[in-house]
């Protein structure tokens, strides 16, 4: 099948992700460092002492900034043979959340999992060639079924999660009797993805019907949600195409109805891959690193102990301990760092870069005090921080529990105030390519031609990203031709 | 990557995996009974009464009766591309069960979930590869990590579950500070499976290392669980290596040591695959089909109700509602049959064949009585009956959950007591010729040489399949040589 590759390039020095290497001295430090003592290292890396290991700001070059956040935060590294990528533990646990979210949600629908053999990325070529041999009758529909695989595609440029030769993703494949039901389900699962994206992820997609140009070749219509990016760029985060009988017509897959009628089946197919975590990444992200959501967040909360001298270690641990035990009792994923081979200091700025949604610090005036000290990830320096949080569980877990719902809201009301502010109505193409020029995204009533779609695309760059199913009242005049039109399309460049 | 594959035999019709074919007449039967009526269809199709939909007896042809049970069961059917294999959702359903159990231990014992680029099979290729990058010091060990994934191996002769061109599997990787820490971690990875095997899907693994002329190259030790089908051959179904620094050396994968010395890391990898499914059917299963553990059933109980007159229905299927909702209620895998296009009889044969370990009958007289009949899977007929059960929620919960965990034990002591039967201790070359030309097991004192082992393969076709962890007491003889021996080994035919 997929057979042995010859790896020419296996042994050679891969390509290095981060372009300046993280602490390149630790190595060195470890070694001296290593057996220290019961005291915590002096603070010699204070926060922002440790700038070599620092990202390139987003503003700077927002490219070089989404790859070193990759490095840094230990999401994914580059594979072995070009175009291919590692996804690391951290990176993998947000991929398997999406997973645990959405596996829930499609079988709530009505879906099976199974796996097809990997001839992909033709899937609907296999997936007919086997729903032609289990459906024979109105009884064996509707067949619906998900798979989690690996894809492979051929791509001239790569980028970590948006464009790799191998992805993972799950797809969903029905098949149904009737058109509606097939229009009903297209809907159904865009609608899956457009809440998992707003609950779970806190990026406001906008969700519509592609036009015909952008449309899926072997469908009838296909359904997206699109997404802004921290650079304004739009990405395609799913899609969910009804498939109409044009595959059941190539391959014959029939069933007989109720009244003895043979009929072609009517089918879907909709997909969401790896794709996302990059969404994530590039929605939240800012100069010190990743944010995540705290729903899809593998660590909600990481707890770092502080003390100066030895007789306070005891103490300090003891609290961390137990905060930590209540904290996991509660069902928060916590973390706890206590290793003494890293400065406080470096641990604030390696789980900012990490996008860890809160941060607790517990010190000897804080075991004194019988409380702890909360920084949120969102909120940059004194502002984020609450002091004197009680240690008292309930109070703390219900403290740390409305933390992280604020803080899920608080990144979702911040993407929509960005992306509101960064959508422009139009109504001429000169005010389309004025808003394109500077970077937004433009809508505006479009009823053109296929050919004026196809000419806006190559004078600007842009293309319809969808026509939002959310529409403006009242009568609308093409921008374009001046012809009446139905709807409002939006415009953006996209990854 | 994987690339694009041309698919000469997709269109042509697959070879039917079912020599012969489950109920034909069904299309026809459907279009005449389709919107037959509110009452059930007359049972035409009584119980046995529809044997040209069994499989092949599993007395008959062993290997006839698997694939047979494959099909009928709809565990997975055959892909388009000769020995692939397409997993249909009830047999991918099983493998997401020995997912969901073994991610858990995975995850409590320390390993996370990642994805390495589909460069398999590989894998401890661009396993070390990335270790080397990743790994500086010893404060990056123990490096514990554990995929899923899809693998590719060539195979001449294919057969579903068990040797396919494709399958999935998940692969533990792990890099630690010492040789020690390694041979602990291979232990305790084939602790977890055989933990598993017994616990979960009622196998009597023996547990074990495998001889030299068996350790997978790579290692400086295998430990393996080895499994007795039904036929009595061998199932390898899972393996752990301690892989040294085998690896380590060929890749430089080095690290500094607390003492600032620079040394190879020590390795293990663990593996369990989509094998294991074919193992549960081959172990469990009879002449009637499959027979499926409790704890991994998809469907742990199917209700079926029965009526024969109109006005029967709305009660019957009111009580039938009732207990649904009760079962799944009480955390049950519980599925109705409601269906009024198959008949009562038909439904008893299809939900043994899918070997769902208890059913549920309700009738008309039953719901006068407020009690419902309830059929073991794993005692045929009369015996296997109760009747009178009583519908009151929680002592029909009492009684299912009893039940479901009376046939996850008895199905476990009936396979320990078939391998037990078909284990002979041999004290000759001889009586290992004779025992394994019955189609058993041969355990003895073994010290011979690799040369003596491949002379034992060459002329009876068995193999050493381990040295069981549990040893018998006292000052034992090679069987072959007569030289003293430390330890006795299995001798067994395998798949």
């Amino acid at each position: 099948m997929a057979s042995l590759l010859r790896l020419p390039s296996l042994l050679s020095p891969s390509k290095p992700l981060l372009r300046r290497r993280l602490p390149a001295a630790r190595l060195a430090a470890s070694a001296s460092r290593g057996q220290a003592s019961a005291t915590a290292p002096a603070t010699t890396e204070t926060r922002g002492g440790d700038r070599e290991g620092q990202v390139t700001p987003r503003s700077v070059d927002f490219n070089a900034w989404y790859t070193d956040v990759i490095a840094a935060a230990e999401l994914a590294d580059y594979g072995p043979v070009r175009g291919t990528m590692v996804i690391r533990p951290y990176g993998y646990a947000i991929w398997e959340a999406i997973q645990d979210y959405l596996n829930v949600k499609f079988k709530e629908t009505g879906h099976s999992n199974m796996y097809f053999p990997q001839v992909r990325p033709t899937s609907e070529t296999i997936v007919n060639h086997m729903f032609t041999k289990w459906i024979q009758s109105y009884r064996d529909l509707p067949l619906m079924i998900n798979q989690w695989a690996n894809v492979t595609r051929w791509e001239m440029r790569t980028k970590p999660f948006i464009r790799t030769l191998e992805f993972l993703w799950q797809e969903g494949h029905t098949a149904h009797a009737t058109l509606e039901e097939a229009e009903k389900e297209a809907m159904q699962m865009i609608d899956v993805y457009t809440k998992f994206a707003y609950e779970q992820t806190a990026i406001p997609v906008i969700p519509g019907r592609k036009s015909r140009v952008e449309t899926f070749a072997g469908a009838n219509r296909t359904y997206t949600i699109e997404a802004m990016m921290g650079d304004r760029k739009a990405l395609q985060a799913g899609t969910s195409h009804n498939l109409g009988q044009n595959f059941s017509r190539a391959f014959g897959t029939q069933f007989m109805d109720e009244n003895g009628q043979i009929e072609h089946v009517w089918q879907t197919s909709w997909a969401i891959s790896t794709r996302f975590v990059g969404g994530i990444i590039m929605t939240h992200g800012d100069d010190a690193g990743l944010m995540l959501p705290p729903r899809i967040a593998p660590i909600q909360v990481v707890i770092v102990p502080i003390w100066k001298k030895g007789d306070e270690k005891a103490a300090v641990l003891e609290a961390v301990a137990s905060v930590h035990k209540t904290l996991n009792y509660a069902g928060i994923r916590v973390k706890v760092d206590d290793t003494e081979l890293r400065t406080p200091g470096f641990k604030f700025n390696f789980y900012e870069m990490k996008g860890v949604p809160v941060r607790i610090e517990i010190g000897p005036r804080d075991v004194t005090n019988k409380s702890v000290v909360v920084s949120r990830r969102d909120v940059p320096g004194k502002q984020g921080k609450e002091f004197g949080v009680s240690m008292e569980p309930s109070t703390l877990v219900n403290h740390i529990k409305g933390r992280l719902e604020d803080i899920q809201a608080s990144l979702l009301q911040k993407a929509i105030a960005f992306r509101d502010s960064n959508i422009v109505d139009v109504s001429s193409y000169g005010e389309l390519k004025e808003a394109i020029a500077e970077g937004k995204w433009a809508r505006g009533p479009w009823s053109a031609s296929d050919a004026d779609e196809l000419k806006v695309k190559e004078e600007t760059s842009a293309t319809i990203r969808c026509f939002p199913f959310e529409q403006p009242e009242g009568t609308k005049k093409c921008f374009m031709t001046g012809n009446p039109a139905e709807e409002v399309a939006i415009f953006a460049k996209s990854y």
